[in-house]
């Protein structure tokens, strides 16, 4: 099966819109490309669409939807078509600004999500306009202007049964997989491009259903995960883990914390690609688990980043007592 | 159509299989894994197959052929059965050490060229073997390291009929392309991956049929490519251009001569991914003919960047001699 | 003698203060620290001082002037008294915005020189502090932001007197040079501190006295030359040669033009450090010139890169022709 | 004072001292210049004198001695004579292989230090020479070559009787420090030259007099902090902390324990350069010492970071069981 296309965007819920919106235009140089309601959308400098994010204010923080692009209008349709006949459909819609007519469902544990296939391209002014062809625009001259989405990972109650959904009904292959010495399947991560992953599902520790762990925006280059984390640090936004280098994946990273409080995670390269068609899966069983995460540079700080996600939820105390730098960082979140 | 997958290997044809073989395994620390023949079978550390590129010594440098993988067994039927029924199809063939039958064909300017779906993976030691199991084996500890084959870049007479060829017969989809001012078609890069282009073909300045401009391996580091400069301007090997950044593709590169002969290129990045499956052609006018070739860093050395190719053929003195840098690596190639 | 401890400052001269005010300022994310006449000062984020450039209005680019700090006041003293009893001393001043009196001489070749002490350090404001406490102020969020001057390249008629004057009046160390074939000196590359140049002299090729071949900022990382490369690129300012890594001084650089007409280079590390108080000159002869000037990457381009220069004067047709992109550099700058 | 010019060698004691000849000489490409008795010397690729490493086969890991070369003969005996009215003279050697006469004193905490002007230059052989000719041989084809020493941090009982010693008798200069609270000084980094510190000297948690916290060697580009700990994870090497940027100092870094135990890092770049003769003390307070551990990245795991060092001594049980990863390394040590 080869009808879904790539990840086209994400709709993030924010309980500060302001915040979250200067973080992605003032420190990442995304460009505001409309406004509707409560949402703002954004596209990166290298993207092509209109956008690759809408940030929409909620009470809490949190996945709004996650839009994938079908690899044509046939192809659109014989998912809405397939997806309708599993319980997980939810129906047409028709669309939002930059995208038609999308037919919407959910994962197994809840987190909402679409396909579809037309698409509005980016407009750009004059000004922006650039002699190297290949990219819509140039390079903003502010901020540490990130380049395109990459993937979104996601937590769940049930690893296994998201899994089985996103190949079954997507037509993902699965790429790399954590398992427990009791073969129990804590992570996954899929993808239907050369990406190693285009979507991760991890075991949520808090038992959630339809958390999300992090979105990822796509530097390329490891020395931008260095710019940004120097101004981020000395501009009050938590910079959280790295940047290092992951095992799974095999991809330069860089974890940060945005003002509404969803994790945001940098690539500075793409991490292994994925071309063999009979490529083997990956496991990474309990002995290799340190590896997994963290190939190069410092484990993660246990347990919050496993713990903490969107929308927040307190850890209890006595996971959080076995944390170094759980504390302040869940703790702030709790009272914010 | 999505039956081809990927470049799966390529043979370079030497005058000097020594001297190659040394190149590939004691600068770019690629492990040979067979000999057949006049043949040396290479692999780069982190490829999973048996090999990606075939050394056989001949009296002139150039392309022995190239190998697609498809993307399953009636995939590749399909191909073959599609290929035979052009005055391109040359036949099946048993296949060769590392991959099964495949079916073989030209371009319509003559490339030998290869489908075939069957592969042998790697047989990796115990002493090499990886905790970073996401790769096949640990990265080796002598030389500069390349990580896999990227592309090839073939110079045709007739660009265009490659061109047509490729999309039609083998699903390849164009990515950018150079359009003279009369409408004359100079140069495609397309791809079936996500990768900008798997393969490029560009008009043959000298009127030569099936000649190959370079085959690339990929490091994936702006700094390698650096490490590898370094140490091959120590050691009496031609490199040619860059470091730079293309503008077609928007690759970080390096070209070099390796002792048979050949260029070979290396890639510092990925240079842009396409996932768009709508993703409009770039077209490259006379207008952007420069920044095509290097957006970052010098343009390359005219007319040898141009007009050196493998099989080698003189460069008529008129060129020449509007060159800088031509004579001394042309002509003692040509006397070589 | 530890008299001179380093490169302080530059005056360059602009017939375009305004684009060479925006170009420091948007594009290097320089601050402008003061005005003064014609006069507009500036400093990089990292640099402690209030300026290490000043750019003042001027019929035709080129130096204004030099300034080295002292390592004490009584150093100062020292090389005031000794300069003052040679030919090139012009006396003392009372010092200018930023810093304190200034003992003023030439070089043999006439370039404007001064010596001082005092100093007047930046004043940061409350929204620029950082927590990185061993820097001046945090990252700019605008541009791509240099950190420090780094070193000045002189044109002079008489190589050899300017290195004498430098080593015997300042204490300058001679580090690298270049003598051709009959035993002439061609350039020098002579410091004060580890680096391995605060100060080069090379022979003019035009015959002309007292001009400026390049004044150079540091990036200190090699990411960064492509950064402003690209930004550069598409903001219609010219990038000249690079990013390459010189043979003379191991360091990685980038040259560009700044709107008023003067070279401006950047460097993407610090080349390599002489800390061996008895280190041997190094003498690059004819049979290393092109190591010298390109170690990896490019040669530079041929005649422009060494008779462009400011002030600008016509670089006569014979030579001009021998050159593939100096026409347009130097024809654009004539006429401009 | 100007009489000391830079760290000129060091020497280490290893109770594996195969192993950890190996680890120079095969990971970091160091070459072999001598033996002599239980010793090894090595020098680095890009070092112009006989050594900068002499390994000492010992019972117990840690510092033989540390090596300061002279700006002259006068300069060494000043301080000779200066060194020998202090309780800390030892009196004068005939030298070493590599070098000529050295007095030889210790620090208040009895760390065994020389000072020597004489040097013994490299001998590079034909097949090593290189076209750089500002670099004494040609960059090795194995390993991850470091390039040359950078610094050595030690731990004392009296961090501050340390500090007076270094500024009174050689001429160092204080460049930053960490003030506790309550005033005690507990950190000192000291230079004679423009680097932020050729000496670093830390309290010794444990109490114990002259242990060696680390030794520095100096790559200049991040990507061989990440190439060297590939290798070193793949062939059993503890990475210890990193690759990260430091507040103090403002270098890149990565930690690693080579076989004999003792502490080795790796510095990408130089970190920040100090011209400024009146550069004012950073002092990191309570409020930054997160700061000044990692800028960017993780914190150093606590309290190995700090406690481990060599002689190893045990970490108290209640230390150890405060730490996350100290166990591991710590209590490998104590009974390896």
């Amino acid at each position: 099966m080869f009808d879904v296309a790539h990840l086209a965007h994400v709709e993030l819920l924010t309980p500060d819109p302001d915040g979250s919106a200067k973080f992605f235009t003032e420190i990442l140089a995304m460009e505001e490309t409309g406004r509707s309601g409560e949402s703002i959308y954004l596209r990166a400098f290298e993207e092509g669409y209109h956008h690759s994010l809408k940030l929409t204010g909620a009470d809490r923080a949190g996945l709004g939807h996650i839009g994938w692009r079908t690899t044509s209008q046939a192809a659109l349709e014989r998912r809405g078509t397939a997806l309708a006949a599993t319980p997980r459909g939810r129906g047409w819609s028709d669309g939002d600004v930059g995208h038609g007519p999308a037919y919407q469902f959910t994962t197994p544990d809840g987190h909402l999500t679409e396909v579809f296939f037309e698409v509005t391209y980016a407009d750009i002014s004059d000004a922006e306009q650039t002699r190297l062809l290949c990219r819509p625009q140039r390079r903003p001259l502010h901020g540490v202007p990130v380049r395109r989405i990459d993937h979104i990972n996601l937590l769940a109650t049930d690893v296994a049964a998201c899994n089985d959904f996103l190949i079954e009904q997507l037509g993902f292959r699965l790429r790399e997989q954590i398992v427990r010495g009791d073969g129990e399947l804590r992570g996954v991560w899929l993808s239907v491009t050369a990406l190693a992953h285009d979507i991760a599902v991890m075991q949520d520790g808090l038992g959630e259903p339809g958390r999300l762990h992090h979105l990822c925006y796509w530097y390329g280059t490891a020395q931008h995960l260095e710019d940004v984390a120097d101004v981020l640090r000395d501009r009050d936004i938590v910079v959280e883990h790295g940047p290092g280098v992951h095992g799974a994946t095999h991809a330069k990273f860089l974890y940060v914390i945005e003002p509404g409080g969803n994790r945001i995670e940098f690539f500075g390269d793409t991490g292994r690609l994925v071309f063999d068609p009979t490529a083997p899966v990956i496991t990474w069983d309990q002995d290799h688990a340190d590896v997994a995460g963290s190939w190069i540079g410092s484990p993660a700080p246990d347990p919050d980043f496993y713990l903490y996600a969107t929308p927040v939820v307190p850890i209890p105390d006595d996971l959080v007592r076995t944390s170094q730098v759980g504390p302040r960082l869940t703790q702030e979140r709790h009272s914010g």
